[in-house]
């Protein structure tokens, strides 16, 4: 039988319930860092909500002198799409019958919120005076724009020259187990819109028309089929994918005027984002396309190659996992970019990413456990000089 | 001045404008077929109403043996969108300073209702007892889902295995000027609605995702650039047209689990239906497409290559025009397709199609008159020995 009721379980889970029976689709928090905000002013965290448009975003620091280290998260989620293709309710958190915890935002990243809250907690009662502060940087547009996220208390920061010096992002950067992966920098973000414009017309007098699909078609193949680089150690090879295209009236008739495709580039530091645009808007001319491209920058790629937040992830993971993790760039953006900016080393790390994004999103609910003390013993690597021990 | 008052006009103008003052919008008929019948049952004809749900249709027959020629037609007209688009009110017809007859209808099909029946009244009052027999197949929908009319018709005639010999179908087929197109046969249409499957993911992850944009793009790219038939001498070559294309959430960084594609075959007597079929799911399968494919087949292609029908057409435009038209199989459907699986001979010829389906549709008033005296012309060359002359 399923668990949906949370009372017996671990801090952790319990909490990760209470997060995780909120729709806190993008932009809504729906109180989830409420729930968050309650549990550190206990901890005596300063709290300052710092509301952007729309986006609740909470600062919350504990301590007054020495090196920032910043917990980073949100509590958005992506929508679950029709909670009839989902197993379970998509916002009624349970633990099915194999231990796994399930919900929109299991693994992205309302677990990792959980986590990182328990771990302070237990940090906080065994080091009440630790040297160093200890923040919190949530948002609710991490999902959505990101423009009023984290980006905006990042600029509010800069502008009160905060000092951040290590940065942990809780995004799920797990592949085949806990911890086997610690994301230390990541790839670019490069998103176009391109409209390719035809001639509109009957399909039973095609001479007369254009057809934009056709003639699109062969470009597109192209793109996905470039070699835009090798990558290198940190990196992954630069990516392609077109995400979405629109064309037709919808009138099985008439050849359409104009296609629409969104496409999105993931790239390596061997690639500028204006060299992408210069191969792509090649391609397209030289396939004689009659296009509209606008291009939006997401994020330039960043990188932590090393350094104590480095040094002490890793031992947070081994002493609870047994095991090296391995640095890596892959993945998607964060709002470990915005952060980045600050100077600060900034790394990611959290639970498995298989199902981020899809239906059924699920996290192995003693991966939160271990999770939390990851994040405790990573605490203790770099703000005491206690050996590493839980 | 424009002429907005019939009374002065010819009896083909006069009835054209009595057909075209009714909002016959499909499926509506809003009694033009009973102006119709009244002056067929003038002539002698029997009358038989075939409604079928909501469909008004009317088979009416003069004459007891011999040869059956039919003139078909439909009273409903496409939509008129917002009447402040038009020069003059749609349905408020009237004849402008250029002569033009203007009016939602005036040209598809109205004008050539109104010629049909003006025809046969001055034929039968030449020849009242013509060899053969005279018919009229009258619908209200062949511009909306073609299910209960003609089609119909034709079925109920197909059961009481009744004779039909000749079909004129009243369809706008010229081009230029009046009669330099004669239709003899359409091409077959061929409905797809295609899905191609692949795996939702993120795009930051896609050796998780199975991008069926990128999957489905070289298979759609071969179906576009293949030769399904080199046509004949009546028909072009078979064409591939995809009309609507659909994919993606919406969300940028979201690589779909699915794609639509809606795609249209006007093919020739070349190829069939079911080889289409095939070779379609062919391409795809050899491409390692995931999909779904719906057809639907709107119409299969019909010819009239010759016969006692194309020559006596030809010679009534000859008689009033002076000028041999061309024989031709381009465009869209039309009832015909239907009418042709009786075993008659078909034909379409009727005004020009330059205006048909948009604002501002109009034909030449005095074209109405010729098409008349084509009509009347070409019932004494099927149904009588003597020259035609008019």
């Amino acid at each position: 039988m399923p668990i949906t009721e949370p009372d017996t379980l671990s801090p952790t889970l319990q909490l990760a319930f209470a997060l995780l029976s909120r729709p806190s689709v993008t932009p809504d928090d729906e109180g989830c860092q409420d729930v968050m905000i309650e549990r550190l002013r206990a901890l005596g965290f300063h709290i300052e909500r710092m509301p952007f448009g729309d986006i609740k975003n909470v600062w919350a620091v504990r301590g007054h002198h020495g090196p920032v280290i910043a917990f980073a998260g949100h509590t958005d989620v992506v929508p679950s799409g029709p909670p009839a293709g989902w197993e379970f309710p998509p916002f009624s958190p349970c633990i099915d019958d194999h231990g796994m915890l399930c919900g929109r935002g299991a693994a992205d990243m309302k677990g990792s919120l959980a986590a990182m809250v328990t771990a302070v907690e237990r940090f906080v009662a065994r080091y009440p005076d630790h040297d160093g502060r200890i923040a919190f940087l949530i948002t609710s547009d991490e999902e959505g724009p990101a423009v009023d996220g984290t980006r905006a208390v990042v600029e509010q920061l800069r502008e009160r020259n905060e000092r951040l010096d290590y940065c942990i992002v809780g995004e799920p950067s797990s592949t085949e187990r806990l911890g086997d992966v610690i994301k230390n920098g990541r790839r670019g973000s490069l998103g176009g819109v391109l409209h390719v414009r035809g001639v509109q017309g009957h399909v039973a007098y095609p001479h007369l028309a254009r057809n934009p699909i056709h003639q699109a078609m062969p470009a597109l193949d192209a793109l996905v089929n470039e070699h835009w680089d090798a990558g290198n150690d940190f990196f992954p090879a630069t990516s392609f994918q077109i995400s979405n295209l629109r064309a037709g009236t919808g009138a099985t008739n008439v050849i359409p005027g104009d296609v629409e495709v969104v496409f999105n580039f993931r790239f390596s530091t061997e690639v500028t984002h204006e060299q992408l645009k210069a191969r792509t808007e090649a391609i397209l001319t030289q396939h004689g396309l009659e296009y509209q491209l606008d291009w939006t920058l997401n994020g330039e790629p960043f990188l932590t190659a090393e350094g104590a937040l480095v040094e002490a992830a890793i031992r947070g993971v081994e002493a609870v996992t047994g095991k090296r993790p391995a640095l890596s760039t892959s993945g998607g953006t964060s709002d470990g970019r915005f952060i980045a900016t600050l100077g600060a080393q900034v790394v990611e790390l959290g639970p498995l990413n298989d199902t981020i994004h899809k239906v059924n999103e699920r996290v192995r609910a003693s991966d939160l456990d271990d999770l939390s003390r990851i994040y405790e013993a990573t605490l203790q690597a770099l703000l005491t000089t206690d050996e590493v021990c839980l």
